[in-house]
């Protein structure tokens, strides 16, 4: 991360802070690692990346219908899914600080000390050696490497290690209150296997005809070790996925237009195009037989924001296999029964929340000579924007209020507006500009005259006045959905 | 619950299952008990409840914004709530058959029998004796009862009973890998301490003035022992809270202001008024000075479906002794640092989305004469209807798709519809009347002459001949949420 985009991200986190975006958790009793609450305009940011999300992928498709499932799953879902046996990182301990470490992580911050100290062949051979002992499970060739460079714990110095054991991510408890009855069960790592399980009732109630699609907006949970980068790897998170399951043979027909379909929903927001790019995987999860991700530009490089994964009939196959219930599906068109094959769209919230917040913010300067000036602004799409107008009347008297608040009576039945009369305009704007508000709306002397108010654009800054009875209309074209569902 | 009552309930548990509202969670695996997923019709209602809430609070009051906060919460917060040492069941085992049985609960089936049984001085006799027992804590008192009145395991037949003990309904997890750093965390029990220890944060970035309001829609999570009713009482269930500060001293006249204005919320949807009481609290709990609880006539009796309570400044002042953080405000209109008192209204979303259901079941017979005729239709207000309208070829030729899919595609982006040209039009009109959508447009053959369709109205079963063109006028007047939003 150079310099600059070193401070950008800084400034973007406390800029985050201080106006209600995203707080960390629990910040009274000094947090909770890796978990964040979204604040007064951070969950309306979220809310509205939620609707634009459901609205693209359930209400513009007839043939995608939303479920909301339980985070609590029967245990057996984990079993069939892998997540028992496979959902593991593996840890390594120093026996003189007693301290645990992810061992790929050990091998990563060395092959980046090599890389440091310009000994870029060693970090390469490493990362090769590293790879392939990831790709095989082998854990004791982990070991060997971490003991063959010489890697020490960080807080004993010492090189006594154990043995490289698997650490399972899930979170697990305890549900019911009779001994013997007392199951151990899991906070669901994916939202994926709630659609899976219920394949069979949402295709059967909703007659629907392949292919068709699940989406789901929820909550999943891992006990990540290394969880860093404020709001990108927390170990609570919210997942927007959709199952689309389909007509074996035709996978890849669909996998390309999901693809597709996909980046598009992230440029019609308008972030520039160089931002985003397609980084294919070279090595498949073992349900896969393709998958790609849409990463996107943060400050400290390209990362994954969303998953496109040819599953085949991988899950459906293994609870069917576990449930001892048959999951088919009746194709009328070829006369046949088959397990359909899948292809998921995964994508992060809370990542999507931070690229669109970094993507949104800009420091400004706006000196003019010896004047100095500045703003931050957030240009956040209008649709997405946490307070779609401020209702500002110029002073607090003469009557300007009132009229101010029949202008907001008129209009708050339809969008989320903010009223403030405290300070001086050219603050409040700035406030307004600062949590991405597309319209400020000033009341004066003027509008009790003729009815008219003047209107400022945040983006240009330029104002003008407009008949007060136009307000709704000239809100609406900006913040309607149309204008992002119809691209 | 008399007979039809019994009934009515359990045919409104089918159709939800029917028709895609709610599934038993993990179906597959023949579910987790107290567990539901919302299905494809049921997650859209649950959402457009969830929108009128939020709108309601939210964007209605200049003075309340939203939060989101995580479940994962820092373990001292539940120390500081109470809920680590008091948020508990009493609990018996049955040394024979070694099952565990809440003690209140044991007892009061014991009541029902006797009231069964006619003996109503000894049910009346009992239920004071448990009452003063469960007021004071009293676990030995619970005991000497369960032996008095010659309670038995419905198990084993047994009365071989061990002491009553406490059991706490929080579920807990370990977080983190580090062995020696892994910490008990608790998943909420309730989404209140959330906003609680956001207070200051909030309150600081959002410049908020006394008196306002932090509202926040989220899961939480108790380990019931008795969990029945189907979606009425969750292991994983979703509230709606919001919390209002006010002056201490002020707050009898919030309280009685936010009950008027709950119960508004409620009336707002249509229901039968006589189906609403309050129920005020007479066993205050221990944060409250006053509380009453809005319950609602199921088919099993009234029972709450929100609460308001007075909860004094037991909450904040017990985070600022536990965190030592200093948690004032400043009111600048008496010159006076304070901690808040605090209203709370509370509502379980899942309980309001089966009130929803059952006020909106209706099974009508339309026999004509000796044709015999009849139908279930769900009155749901078109505000909450899962789909808007349905878009209904008259038959699947002469290019009536097409001008089906041409209007559809002027209506979607506003609305959520459902398009269907399969089997005869009176089993497709059925088919929405049982999902609650309150129009069905059908395309017929005079549409391609002269651009008109039918438009039939859920409720009435009426049809009329409009303009193509009007629709969305006609469906955007009964589908705005100021019709909601203005009551």
């Amino acid at each position: 991360m150079s310099k600059n985009n070193d401070e950008l991200f800084k400034n973007v986190i406390s800029h985050a802070k201080e106006y209600g975006f995203v707080f960390q958790s629990s910040e009274i009793y000094d947090g909770l690692s890796a978990v964040y609450d979204y604040g007064q305009n951070g969950s309306e940011l979220k809310n509205n990346i939620k609707t634009y999300w459901w609205k693209s992928m359930v209400q513009m498709h007839e043939n995608i219908v939303g479920i909301d499932a339980a985070i609590f799953m029967h245990p057996t879902t984990w079993k069939a899914s892998g997540h028992v046996d496979g959902f593991n990182d593996p840890m390594i301990d120093n026996k003189d600080s007693k301290k645990r470490y992810r061992a790929d992580q050990l091998l990563e911050d060395k092959i980046a000390r090599y890389e440091k100290d310009g000994k870029t062949d060693k970090a390469a051979q490493l990362q090769d050696s590293m790879d392939e002992a990831l790709k095989t499970d082998n854990l004791d060739a982990l070991r060997d490497l971490i003991i063959e460079h010489e890697i020490a714990c960080p807080v004993s110095g010492t090189r006594n290690w154990t043995d490289v054991r698997q650490f399972n991510l899930m979170f697990s408890t305890k549900m019911g209150a009779i001994a013997d009855e007392s199951d151990v069960i899991y906070l669901r790592p994916e939202t994926a296997q709630g659609i899976f399980v219920n394949y069979l009732n949402v295709q059967k109630t909703g007659r629907m005809k392949i292919p068709f699609g699940i989406a789901q907006i929820g909550k999943a949970f891992r006990n990540e070790v290394i969880a860093r980068q404020f709001i990108m790897r927390m170990r609570e998170f919210e997942q927007m996925e959709m199952q689309f399951f389909v007509r074996p043979g035709s996978e890849m027909e669909w996998y390309e237009y999901w693809k597709e379909t996909r980046l598009k929903w992230h440029k019609g927001l308008g972030t520039p195009e160089e931002k985003y790019r397609f980084h294919n995987h070279t090595k498949l999860a073992h349900y896969a037989n393709a998958a790609v991700d849409i990463e996107f530009e943060f400050p400290f490089g390209f990362k994954e924001v969303e998953g496109i994964h040819s599953r085949t009939d991988f899950d459906l196959s293994q609870h069917q296999k576990f449930s001892g219930k048959k999951i088919q599906y009746f194709d009328p068109e070829i006369n046949q029964n088959y397990v359909p094959y899948v292809i998921e769209t995964s994508i992060g919230l809370d990542r999507m929340f931070l690229l669109t917040l970094i993507n949104a913010y800009e420091e400004q300067d706006l000196s003019d000579g010896d004047k100095k000036d500045s703003r931050v602004v957030l240009k956040l799409h209008p649709c997405l924007a946490p307070v779609k107008a401020a209702i500002l009347p110029l002073t607090k008297k003469d009557g300007l209020p009132e009229k101010a608040r029949e202008i907001m009576d008129r209009l708050k039945f339809d969008y989320n507006l903010m009223y403030e009369e405290k300070d001086s305009i050219g603050k409040r704007y700035r406030r307004q500009d600062a949590i991405g508000t597309p319209f400020c709306i000033t009341i004066d002397h003027q509008s009790l005259e003729d009815n008219t108010v003047t209107i400022r654009h945040r983006d240009s800054m330029e104002q003008e006045r407009v008949a007060a009875d136009q307000l709704g209309s000239i809100i609406g074209k900006l913040v309607s959905w149309e204008n992002l569902l119809s691209k």
